[in-house]
């Protein structure tokens, strides 16, 4: 039997007994919730992952999707397959109103459903998840024509969603798009541009796909406050919701990736004439909100995107640590120290020390991440449902805050967990054989897409830690210290990291004012990225304070290995900090001032 | 035109300016070559490496060696192409002596010509370098009779050679291997059992292939104490060098990895009846040197190959830092933080802060990697021909100390150069379309083969600095001294790093001496890697101190960009040694004490 993806041990103890999510069904939006529900999403998300997902995520990294000579995408059958269960189980729809046929369920259920997803296939579960937060994007900023035309199709799972960002010229800088959208008499736009790196962008899983273009209307403002967002369905569709036209949105070709492989990511030539709806080249397009308001319709998406990406490599990293995990129980090799019979039988892998360090290492980072990213979810339910004001503007001051970290920290440490992963299994591990060198393959994308590790470090030091005057520092500064009061007076082994923490979280104070002290951006955005790092362990050496807090003096090898894990957390990784806030305090120019030349 | 894959004047400078490779033409050994032939090798490596390796690169891994029907092992036809050019000017004998056909380069040179060729092309170049290795051994330790008939058909390329130690229950664990030699009436030995992990395990490339082969013959001691070195060839030579009879060494199936495709990694079973050499079933082998010596011979061969390993990493890690930097150089993208025009045009990557960070991150290991590997080549030369036995006996117990982290730290830091260079290309380094994420998934294999990460760190805690009393670290820590000495001489910055590297070698003989002082090698021995990792980083500062001190005040671009590299490491890499020493100096048993049960 292979090892599960995930453990639903872990999450339970996350939700349940540390996250109190049950509360949440005392609010309004989730009355018809309870533990019961909540949990029959959990155990069907398993159930489904485990079944009809995981079974070919081997088998569609190795046969990738083509180009047929028909000019379609060809995938294996197994993804259409397990994308239609996952559609009529209602996942798609599970975050949504009821009105619109969803669940209601809480973002935290929500992504912890979802996680057992990604963590059993990266490829296949992409594509739901993309068509979830664009039909998210429709109903926040779409008319109601617009929403009912194309949302129920995209939950019931007969259309997918894409977001159409970046172009051949404009990857990390979307002021650069040049594709363009001119007004048609009727009230549409005809749109004609190229746009790279479309997950999702072409396939035949489903009758039709709606595209969410940015471009620009001819006239409007330069640079990113003149882009606009448009629906651009591959096929038209009418009133009545029938199919019509093909529309002008042609595939170009196809990118082949290291890892990731399942998803199809695409070159797409939008208006190059290659189809002609209604008589005329050019895609149509309907404009979704106000013009010139795409960017920001987009980057509220963007932060559940980044919250997402957070999420995907810390299933990725989980899955990895479990099956290193298993590979460590089962296989032997070796003696222990000092053994002097080498006629005695060889032990368990995990009997050496630096396999249990190994492991300890990608525990700490992938529960670490996973209670992270569960704690974001949780911020946008208290954001989107609490009863007080005050509570909810807290609760989104603080995951503006929190997000470049969510994003950047498990692609970071849980790609090393996957690397960790390769190392415990040695040679098998390097080998297709095995799943964990395609986790790691799979995993190297999150520090790039949805805002690559350098751009999650600029929007933290640049832009999170110095908005409204430093109050979302702050705010993260007086949310730590509360979990430090109640470390200390806990006392012992969880009191000493308290002071740990407590000093950690005075040195990013202190570094963010010092690096902001000189006045000038270009010195203080230097080392923006080791601040993200340095921070970022900060904050995770934060969750596994909560999460101690949470075990309490329980008993038991569940909570004996959170402890573990947390001592493991503050012994060899927070320490690591110290080195990045002296470099950071010193305002080091090094890579400010190295001339091009000299490389 | 593609970027080249390593640097010529960084070569140059490591070798003339530094090393002064050119005063070992003094000796003996060295008399027939001066300047110009070192030149002419490094040139013709250079030009056979970007014309014939690095061309099918990409191919191989994306067309990797399978079984054909007729059960041969089919590879592209550019691998042999290029192999016996590579024969054919002489380069599988550069290292021999003149009477076996060699050029007798010393070995800083040869390894030079040779991380060519492994920047290249890692999978075509590893088919010579393991013969030549094996066929160092067979010079070595074996019968003049056996040296005639196999190793002059190696150096021309006629015959490849292998080296056959794991088995399946026996990797890291080389006591426990099971295949057995009987020893046969004719002086010859009769071999079975089932070998894996053998790189150019099996191919068409060449008429015939040694396999070096570890197997107990029955009735010796228990362990490694009990295994014998055998020559096994796949097809039987007679006394005039005609092949004879297939040998029982049949392929039972090719490993398909992450990376390192273009290698061969074949299963081996060895006398199972598959074929039947002189009638018989049982693989014909030939006893090297003394019975029960085979791991001792093997090990000589062993530390050779870790040295290899450090070079191949490092060889694909400046590759990739050279891709990303010619990819910074001409890609355009966004604008410098400030500007306020969004009409102006981008600018090229490396004018981001961030991203000449990630290339003097990778400059920093690279640059650093390839020194050390070539000063430990140096101390190799100087270890087989200086005049002075003191010279020598110094040169082999400081190479001793130095061969774990010539091999482990490239392994991990030039991993995480490749990683940084797909990082600078963004989402087009994860595509198939450049070649960093090969690199990176080509390197992944290097922490692992050759005594993984972890041995590594054993051998270097737990032989390498206390055997002779600590006689090697001892003076590891007085060349370092000599080296601060005349940095702090020199003043300046340069002293200022003399400074900081005193203080991280202190660090070392102090924890050195913490870790021993509690007699307990479990307790000593529990985060080793984590010593490996702090004793890798001081020793790179040290080298990287060296290579200022040749740079002197020498003004230009190669030169400023030495010293930001330095700098680099002095202030963003050699910090993160003091958690670590804090973590060890600690005796800290986290590892050590937690149990199987609470992961």
């Amino acid at each position: 039997m292979p090892a599960p993806v995930l453990s639903r041990r872990d999450l339970d103890f996350l939700l349940y007994d540390w996250l109190d999510v049950e509360s949440l069904t005392s609010r309004e939006r989730f009355a018809e919730h309870s533990r019961d529900t909540f949990d029959a999403v959990l155990d069907l998300s398993a159930d489904l992952a485990s079944k009809h997902f995981a079974t070919h995520n081997k088998k569609a990294d190795a046969q990738e999707p083509r180009i047929g000579e028909d000019g379609r995408v060809e995938i294996i059958p197994e993804v259409k397959a397990a994308l239609d269960l996952f559609a009529k189980a209602g996942l798609i729809a599970g975050g949504f109103d009821e009105s619109l046929g969803g669940m209601q369920l809480p973002m935290t259920l929500l992504r912890a459903s979802m996680a057992w997803f990604q963590a059993a296939n990266a490829g296949t579960s992409s594509y739901p998840f993309l068509t979830a937060a664009n039909a998210s994007l429709l109903v926040t900023h779409g008319s109601e024509e617009q929403i009912e035309k194309f949302v129920p199709a995209m939950l019931e799972g007969r259309f997918f969603g894409t977001m159409c960002l970046s172009e051949p010229q404009a990857g990390s800088s979307l002021a650069d798009i040049t594709t363009k959208a001119v007004p048609a008499d009727d009230g549409t736009y005809r749109i004609t541009g190229t746009k790279m790196w479309i997950s999702g962008g072409d396939h035949e899983l489903t009758e039709n796909i709606v595209h969410l273009v940015l471009a620009k209307i001819p006239g409007g403002p330069a640079g990113v406050k003149g882009i606009s967002l448009f629906i651009v369905p591959k096929f038209l569709v009418d009133d009545e919701g029938t199919l019509g036209d093909r529309n002008d949105v042609a595939l170009v070709g196809l990118n082949h990736k290291m890892g990731n492989r399942g998803t199809t990511n695409a070159l797409l030539n939008l208006g190059e004439g290659a189809f002609t709806p209604g008589g005329d080249a050019g895609a149509v397009g309907y404009l979704l909100g106000e013009p010139h308001k795409g960017l920001q319709y987009m980057f509220h998406m963007m932060n559940e995107a980044r919250i997402g990406v957070g999420f995907l490599a810390t299933s990725l990293g989980y899955a990895g640590y479990l099956q290193s995990l298993d590979y460590a129980r089962t296989r032997t090799q070796g003696r222990p120290l000092g053994a002097k019979d080498p006629a005695s039988p060889q032990v368990p892998l995990i009997e050496h020390t630096d396999i249990r360090r190994m492991l300890l290492a990608q525990k700490s980072y992938v529960e670490g991440a996973l209670a992270l990213g569960l704690y974001c979810s949780k911020l946008v339910d208290e954001q989107n449902t609490a009863a007080d004001d005050d509570v909810r503007a807290k609760a989104g001051l603080l995951l503006d805050v929190l997000t470049p970290i969510a994003k950047s920290w498990p692609s970071q440490w849980c790609l090393e967990a996957n690397s960790l992963a390769i190392q415990v299994l040695g040679g098998y591990g390097y080998t297709r054989e095995f799943d964990v060198e395609q986790y790691y393959r799979d995993n190297r994308l999150n520090p790039i897409h949805e805002g690559t590790h350098g751009i999650q470090g600029m929007d933290l030091l640049g832009r999170k830690v110095v908005m409204q005057g430093g109050a979302g520092l702050l705010l993260l500064g007086e949310t730590i210290s509360a979990t430090v009061e109640k470390a200390l007076a806990a006392g012992g082994e969880v009191a000493e990291y308290a002071q740990q923490l407590r000093a950690a979280t005075e040195r990013v104070a202190a570094t963010t004012a010092a690096l902001w002290s000189t006045g000038d951006p270009a010195v203080a955005l230097a080392n923006s990225t080791v601040y993200l790092e340095a921070v970022g362990h900060t904050v995770v050496a934060w969750i596994w304070l909560e999460q101690l807090l949470a075990v309490g003096d329980r008993e038991g090898d569940f909570f004996d290995g959170k402890r573990a894990a947390a001592r493991y957390f503050y012994r060899f990784e927070l320490p690591k900090t110290g080195s990045q806030f002296d470099l950071l305090s010193s305002l080091d120019r090094t890579t400010l001032d190295v001339s091009p030349a000299a490389f």
